[in-house]
């Protein structure tokens, strides 16, 4: 069975000593009273339950899965989920990082990435439950009127109630402008809203007392296509005005889907028989309205997924520790025992190390951008929430795509660490890959994700977004390359930036020509970009390792020795992935559309 | 549920059209009486068998499983499994390639695993309980005495009983230097065995009459290590000199494995309590005996990948014609429609296509690869037996790591195809994902392979078998070199030619002075070679795809389209991979060595 440490030292690394995060946030007069000691003590209690509470159900909960009583429409979760739940509820957990108007504890967005962080690495099935409740809240926070708001937000903040997101139809997924559900006006303002909604993530449950369906509708004269769905809040049970539940809604789940992973997870094929709800937002504009909780939720993805590639590598480092078999090729290690442990060997050291490296590139992108967000949300100078929008709206496809495809090489590469025994169900690792895979696909595939980057944040503003961030690389290059010690970060770093400029200007012009251009090279691109942004990190890091050594007071901590070793595999092992990448988004879209589709 | 059309022309076209199979054949007494429509004629029957019995069972066998009672040590099959092997037998399927004087018909190898390619895209799980047959029957045809060759051959080459191969314990399984196992001599010749074994694959069924197990132990006065391991028949049931079965063998199936995927077969614990055996070959030299069955083992795994390659591809490409999302980025092109077919998408083609030609390329390799070993196995001429013996040992760790690894990357991709329909269980692209994992974890990891073809296949003979291929590789290049419609292919094959040759002597030197260098670029190096060899037989195929367009007669043939479409794919966007991989192969393992054990 895999256990779980939370890596609260390099956490802290990243928050403290890279990022500086407490006198970043308490710049915003929403965290003023921030200060580390609270960061680490909320970090340490939210390890304490992913560790001690929900990571020992992770197994359990894969082998079980959800039930489903036809008869009542009512859902099981795994043994011991509800439990666990009501134990998060108790802490306090929901309310985390949301608004004290409505009884959060108002602490940055920073703090609950980090947080579910911990959460997923100990059980991303379970996590999913508070994670979708937390996307329903700040979607009606953000769009939600003032009564939706009241009757809701409390709820949801405290966690008694959950949420969902019901976008995708049988006919439907990335394509929402194809949705068929109607949504009828009734006299008092509210709709009856009908349709047949799928793979919805905990759409049903008895893990809270209500559950808060955000439900993708058409109203009766809506435009055909993407412009014409709304938004609706369809609660389980129906809210009456005092707060109290009503009666129950129909809406209800009939399937369960059976998945390759995320089995403590339902994943629910919901029925909306005239079932009643409100209208979020405007008419016909419930896709942007939506939008706000698919970015959030899609930097949730990318929080899942470093979970996975953290606690697969912790477990495959202690399985290679352990397991001895063949000697070193350069002599016997462990002379005394009958064979060495498996870490002696080169490959099965770059597996982990890519583990190793995927997980600490990927915590230091999250962190950052989660306190762009928090920059984004509650900065008070106008100008510094647009840029910082800006570099949250370039950063979360990266986020999304980079780190999950990151995860399934990750999580498979530790899985293989252990040899056969990685394949057996008993050892835990082939349920992390299992659970890694639907990352790659929900919240808008890669693919998806890659157009987006290329497409919409890129070449759709003329390059301004991906200019801004490259600024940053660029001055930091420029501050660092004085550094004789700094040379073998920030010359690979200052390569992969021209060429990324280079490509990204060759693929602009190029898509103009003919749009498959974009298409071809998206997803090659977003890997690129990947890269640059983790060398870039990678260099920060490196840089702090660095000064921490030449200081008397740090220099013995090895602690910075691992982050410089793990910097320099980084650069020596996976960034030259880049030069496939940028020959293969070069080598352009010809060779994918010339065969004619009879033909496949 | 997926479907399954046997790949009949493209199978036909690497036999015929590329490798003059027939002729190369001819040249053998063995085979003298080969012709082309004896080859089509049993690869129709045989696809009709994989289509029509097994392909059904995959996706039930899966969700069955086996299941152990544990009172009577019997294992049970999924259902239909047994039925389907009864129908296998009666078919004569088993023999195709056995020796005619045990009842085979003697066709050749190349057959034989054109014949399981089929049967594994149909049904790998239900296919091992034949493939290790055939392992064991080679195992025993090479280094049984005559009496346990008439024993036990014509029972192996019927079908009516089946093999396992009975390598690993619970501490070993790379490492077979480490096991425990013990056979002691009894006074009429044949030994008592003891001991522990796991991962044993069919390990126990009801499939067949008897299991022939060949069970890895070590004699009382064994030598330490690898050099004291002897290899023992040891059957399920005893049998008497005629033949007739005698009483049940002390080797029992104590546990079944709880797997990530191939649910169908039986992944037995074996235990042995003085169970009755008989030596095959000579005392403290049974791993050699062992690795004629490992080498046949290794190409089946290839096998395996290459099946659930071909059927994920078709699978995904008949979702990606009948699945309407989105429009074209270039225009609608089903205006009729209320949205494109995704196949229009360029990274949706990119996914199908990479499929596509890992599944092509992979076909030519290996049959390639089993026309050399007929070569090895029946060629008259002694020099051509030893050169074909040669090239066997270089291509089978390629056959195995590079195969089996592509088909990760493909089935993945084609999962990918369907969206969040590819993680639900009821359209099968998942099973394909999890039954190719196993792939690259047994019969020799992948890294194993690896150190097979740098350490032992390529430096070990001072690169003499890999200048061999690269003669082959020459001469095409050379003989192609004037044709201008070639350039587009054999430019970039010389060119990774010419890196190969480089490389190999620059890690040649390296590890000469430090064995870690080895070891640190040989999963890279493995990667390279595969794809010079898939570059070597793309440009082959599309030489003839060029030629037979040229012709009158074969003109409008859109296979030939699709061939060269394919390949200038595999060009433009697969072999750039090599870049990368070179880099990293050269970035040597300083970095992977640096970081001291305890700081992982």
């Amino acid at each position: 069975m895999p256990t779980y440490t939370p890596p609260l030292r390099d956490m802290q690394f990243v928050l403290h000593e890279v990022l500086d995060v407490t006198a970043a946030l308490q710049a915003m007069p929403a965290h003023a009273e921030i200060d580390a000691d609270t960061v680490n003590a909320v970090l340490e209690e939210g390890g304490k339950f992913a560790a001690g509470v929900i990571q020992p159900l992770n197994a359990p909960g894969d082998a079980e899965g959800c039930t489903l009583d036809k008869a009542t429409h009512t859902v099981h979760a795994p043994q011991g989920f509800k439990e666990a739940y009501a134990q998060y509820v108790a802490g306090g957990w929901p309310a985390l990082s949301c608004d004290p108007a409505y009884g959060g504890q108002g602490l940055p967005v920073t703090l609950n990435q980090c947080l579910y962080e911990m959460l997923n690495s100990a059980n991303q099935a379970w996590t999913m439950y508070p994670g979708l409740t937390h996307g329903a809240y700040e979607c009606l926070h953000a769009h939600g009127t003032p009564e939706q708001q009241a009757l809701y937000l409390p709820k949801l903040t405290s966690g008694h109630w959950t949420g969902t997101m019901c976008l995708t139809e049988p006919h439907c997924g990335t394509d929402l402008g194809l949705l068929r559900s109607k949504a009828e006006p009734l006299a008092d303002g509210s709709y009856r809203i009908t349709g047949q909604k799928i793979f919805i993530s905990a759409g049903d449950h008895e893990l809270a007392e209500n559950i808060i369906h955000l439900v993708l509708a058409r109203l009766p004269d809506a435009p055909a296509g993407s412009k014409g769905i709304s938004l609706f809040v369809v609660p389980k049970f129906l809210v009456h005005a005092d707060g109290s539940l009503g009666a129950r809604n129909a809406i209800v789940c009939t399937g369960l889907e059976h998945k390759m992973g995320i089995h403590g997870n339902a994943t629910c094929q919901m029925a909306l028989d005239g079932a009643l709800g409100t209208l979020v937002g405007e008419p016909n504009k419930g896709l942007a309205a939506m939008f706000v909780m698919m970015n959030a939720a899609r930097l949730g993805v990318g929080m899942q997924s470093l979970g996975l590639t953290e606690v697969a590598y912790q477990n495959a480092v202690a399985y290679a520790k352990d397991r001895l078999q063949m000697r070193s090729l350069t002599g016997a290690k462990a002379a005394d025992k009958p064979a060495d442990p498996i870490i002696v060997h080169p490959d099965v050291r770059k597996m982990l190390l890519t583990a190793r490296a995927y997980a600490e590139g990927g915590r230091a992108l999250a962190v950052y951008t989660a306190l762009q967000l928090d920059h984004e949300l509650s900065h008070p100078d106008e100008d510094v929430r647009r840029a910082a929008a800006d570099e949250v709206a370039l950063l979360t496809p990266i986020v999304k795509a980079f780190l999950t495809d990151n995860a399934w090489l990750a999580t498979s590469h530790c899985l293989q660490v252990y040899g056969g025994h990685g394949y057996i169900r008993e050892w835990g690792m082939e349920q992390f890959v299992r659970d890694a895979r639907i990352n790659m696909i929900y919240e808008g595939t890669n693919t998806i994700q890659s157009l987006d980057l290329l497409g919409r944040k890129v070449l759709g503003d003329g390059g301004k977004k991906l200019k801004a961030f490259g600024r940053k690389v660029a001055a930091f290059v420029e501050d660092e390359g004085v550094d004789e010690a700094m040379q073998e970060f920030v010359n690979p770093l200052a390569d992969l930036g021209d060429k990324v400029t280079k490509l990204s200007t060759e693929l602009g012009f190029k898509g103009m020509g003919n749009a498959d251009e974009v298409g071809a090279a998206a997803v090659d691109y977003l890997r690129v970009c990947g890269h640059l942004v983790f060398a870039y990190f990678f260099a920060r890091m490196a840089k702090v390792a660095l000064a921490k050594q030449a200081d008397p007071a740090t220099a013995g901590d090895p602690f910075y020795t691992a982050k410089l070793a793990t910097a320099r595999f980084y650069f020596a092992k996976l960034l030259p992935e880049t030069a496939s990448l940028i020959r293969s988004a070069r080598a352009g879209s010809a060779s994918l559309m010339a065969l004619d589709e009879a033909l496949f």
